[in-house]
């Protein structure tokens, strides 16, 4: 738990005591339906179970629940607690989960509270190709201080990314010590999570050098630091070779604006090695930036991006889902793609200036 | 010249004669404006100076240009002539300038036409940091098959981008062989520039492993083609280190897409060396992409991506320049950067749904 009391920071910032139809001894009732500040009033003390139907509440589509779920968010952000904040990105296969129950089963040991989220725009299609099963994580699902969470299914990136932020924002007013948010090495996911987390993890596989190891090569730019995974038995002298290979392709690319260079790691799961040192590293990053002012200049950053991003697409949305719009867009794209218009006559096709 | 009579050409597609007006064996008069029809007939003819007018006229923030410019946009797509487009990119200091003049004399005494533009959006900062300067191009600028142009100094990236992209247009409409599209290594101008080019050609300094190198890990991705400048006298054993490196850093990644892997290869402008190999290296990818339908698609792809950009940048012009717009996000964004407000309850003050 946290430092101050909860129910006494809330009623201080907000006014919200306990509501007194809330028995405080008494867990959520499963059908009825909370209210906001019922729901808020158990998360403040730390309740997985109001953070699991917190984020159930961002992840509704129905108005009633938005509107809920933006006066939650708002309570939650006032509360002004502030979580460890890790991205782990990697492509299938590379471990992400077994190196996430390793890590985090050593973290929760340590009385540390941990959340794991997930971004997986492309759970729609494989049914959840990460986090999906928590049995893959079964120890650590079962841990007391953790929780965990698999990615919303449904919407495009642009949805799942805003639900997973909102989400953030409810495990740091739980007093979860860490939010680690999980992502698949496909598409744009990576630089999504990157732009909400406090340092990114990126997992590479030993046997590097050739096109298995399947790293986009942006996604290298977002890394904080790197982690080869497997790095056990038979496959210790791949490891070597591809921590030695990462770390001369870290080297060719601009460090400007790192206070910190970016350093490749061998860790094993299995083995239970090299863990203490990435858990050291990721710490010693953080320490670094939460002294050096980086921590906060990044959470500001990353917020005034996010609004930027949100009035963007929301732009988009309000002028696309006009009348007639997506009928001319299709005509449109279809001549370009014959090549009997030029784009610009394509775009004053569709939205005349 | 093409294989085609454009004048005839043009007559068959859009019923063009030269304008009666014209005496097509006068120059156009410096201070008149040429109409349309007479900059379309001169293009079509590869005139250099109704390439470099119409181009200004491209570049002309007036309304009556703007219209002129699409009309004559419109008339060049419909020539439906096609120039081989390279990208080139590279640090400031990587010696884009010397190689560009070394390869393109080379290219343009073969008998090839070759236009050279730029998209560089710190010029307006720094008055043209790329061709701003056509002497450093001397040779090649007065070669007579060679036409170079420097960057539009005026307007964002993304005004500079659509200009250049219609520039590119117009170079092929005028029967140009090669167009080359030059731009520094810096921010967001190299992926625009590889979304309007057929091959990227990433320029890397000797003497890599450094963050000298400074190349951005996400340019990396984009390239088709690394040549290692300056690789002669007693920077070739750095240009053989950086170009192992690079091919160690281009292994690591992912080269799922791709027909041809990307090769590194030596290169000095200055003794001479390498120039060979690279034009034959670009001249086999581009045939490759041509024989494998690659390049069609890859156009295709880049005008309805281009469509669908524009779609953007309209969309959120018209929503932004709306009354009070500017006002509301600013206050909206410092309340979110004092942490005062969650990025939604912004979102919602700015545009409500």
């Amino acid at each position: 738990m946290t430092e101050s009391d909860p129910a006494s920071a809330l009623h201080e910032m907000k006014g919200i005591d306990p509501p007194p139809s809330v028995n405080p001894h008494l867990r959520l009732a499963a059908r009825r339906e909370p209210s906001v500040s019922e729901l808020m009033f158990r998360l403040a003390q730390g309740d997985h179970q109001a953070v699991s139907r917190s984020i159930t509440l961002i992840e509704s589509s129905s108005p009633r629940h938005q509107a809920q779920a933006a006066e939650l968010v708002e309570l939650c952000q006032a509360l002004g607690r502030t979580a460890k904040r890790v991205g782990i990105t990697g492509v299938p296969g590379v471990g992400k989960s077994t190196l996430i129950e390793a890590w985090g089963t050593r973290c929760a040991d340590r009385g540390e509270r941990l959340a794991v989220l997930a971004v997986d725009p492309s759970s729609q299609a494989t049914h959840g190709s990460i986090l999906g099963d928590k049995s893959r994580m079964g120890k650590l699902a079962n841990h007391p201080g953790a929780f965990i969470r698999p990615s919303a299914t449904r919407g495009a990136l642009g949805g799942v990314a805003h639900a997973t932020r909102e989400a953030a924002l409810v495990c740091e007013a739980a007093g979860f010590d860490w939010i680690w948010i999980e992502t698949v090495g496909v598409g744009q996911s990576e630089l999504t999570v990157s732009q909400m987390v406090d340092t990114f993890l990126l997992l590479a596989l030993p046997g590097a050098g050739d096109e298995l190891q399947g790293i986009k090569r942006g996604v290298m730019e977002l890394a904080d630091v790197v982690a080869v995974t497997k790095a056990d038995g038979s496959a210790e002298i791949a490891a070597q070779v591809a921590k030695q290979q990462i770390e001369n392709a870290l080297h060719l690319f601009s460090n400007e604006g790192r206070s910190r260079p970016v350093r490749a790691l061998l860790t094993s799961a299995r083995a239970e090695l090299g863990l203490e040192e990435l858990d050291a590293e990721i710490r010693a990053f953080l320490d670094e930036q939460l002294q050096n002012g980086g921590f906060a200049e990044r959470r500001r950053n990353q917020a005034v991006a996010w609004l930027e991003d949100g009035l963007q697409r929301r732009a988009w949305q309000r002028v696309s889902e006009a009348d007639g719009f997506a009928e001319r867009k299709e005509h449109a794209a279809a001549k370009v793609r014959a090549g009997e218009w030029t784009p610009r006559r394509a775009l004053d096709h569709v939205l005349p200036l």
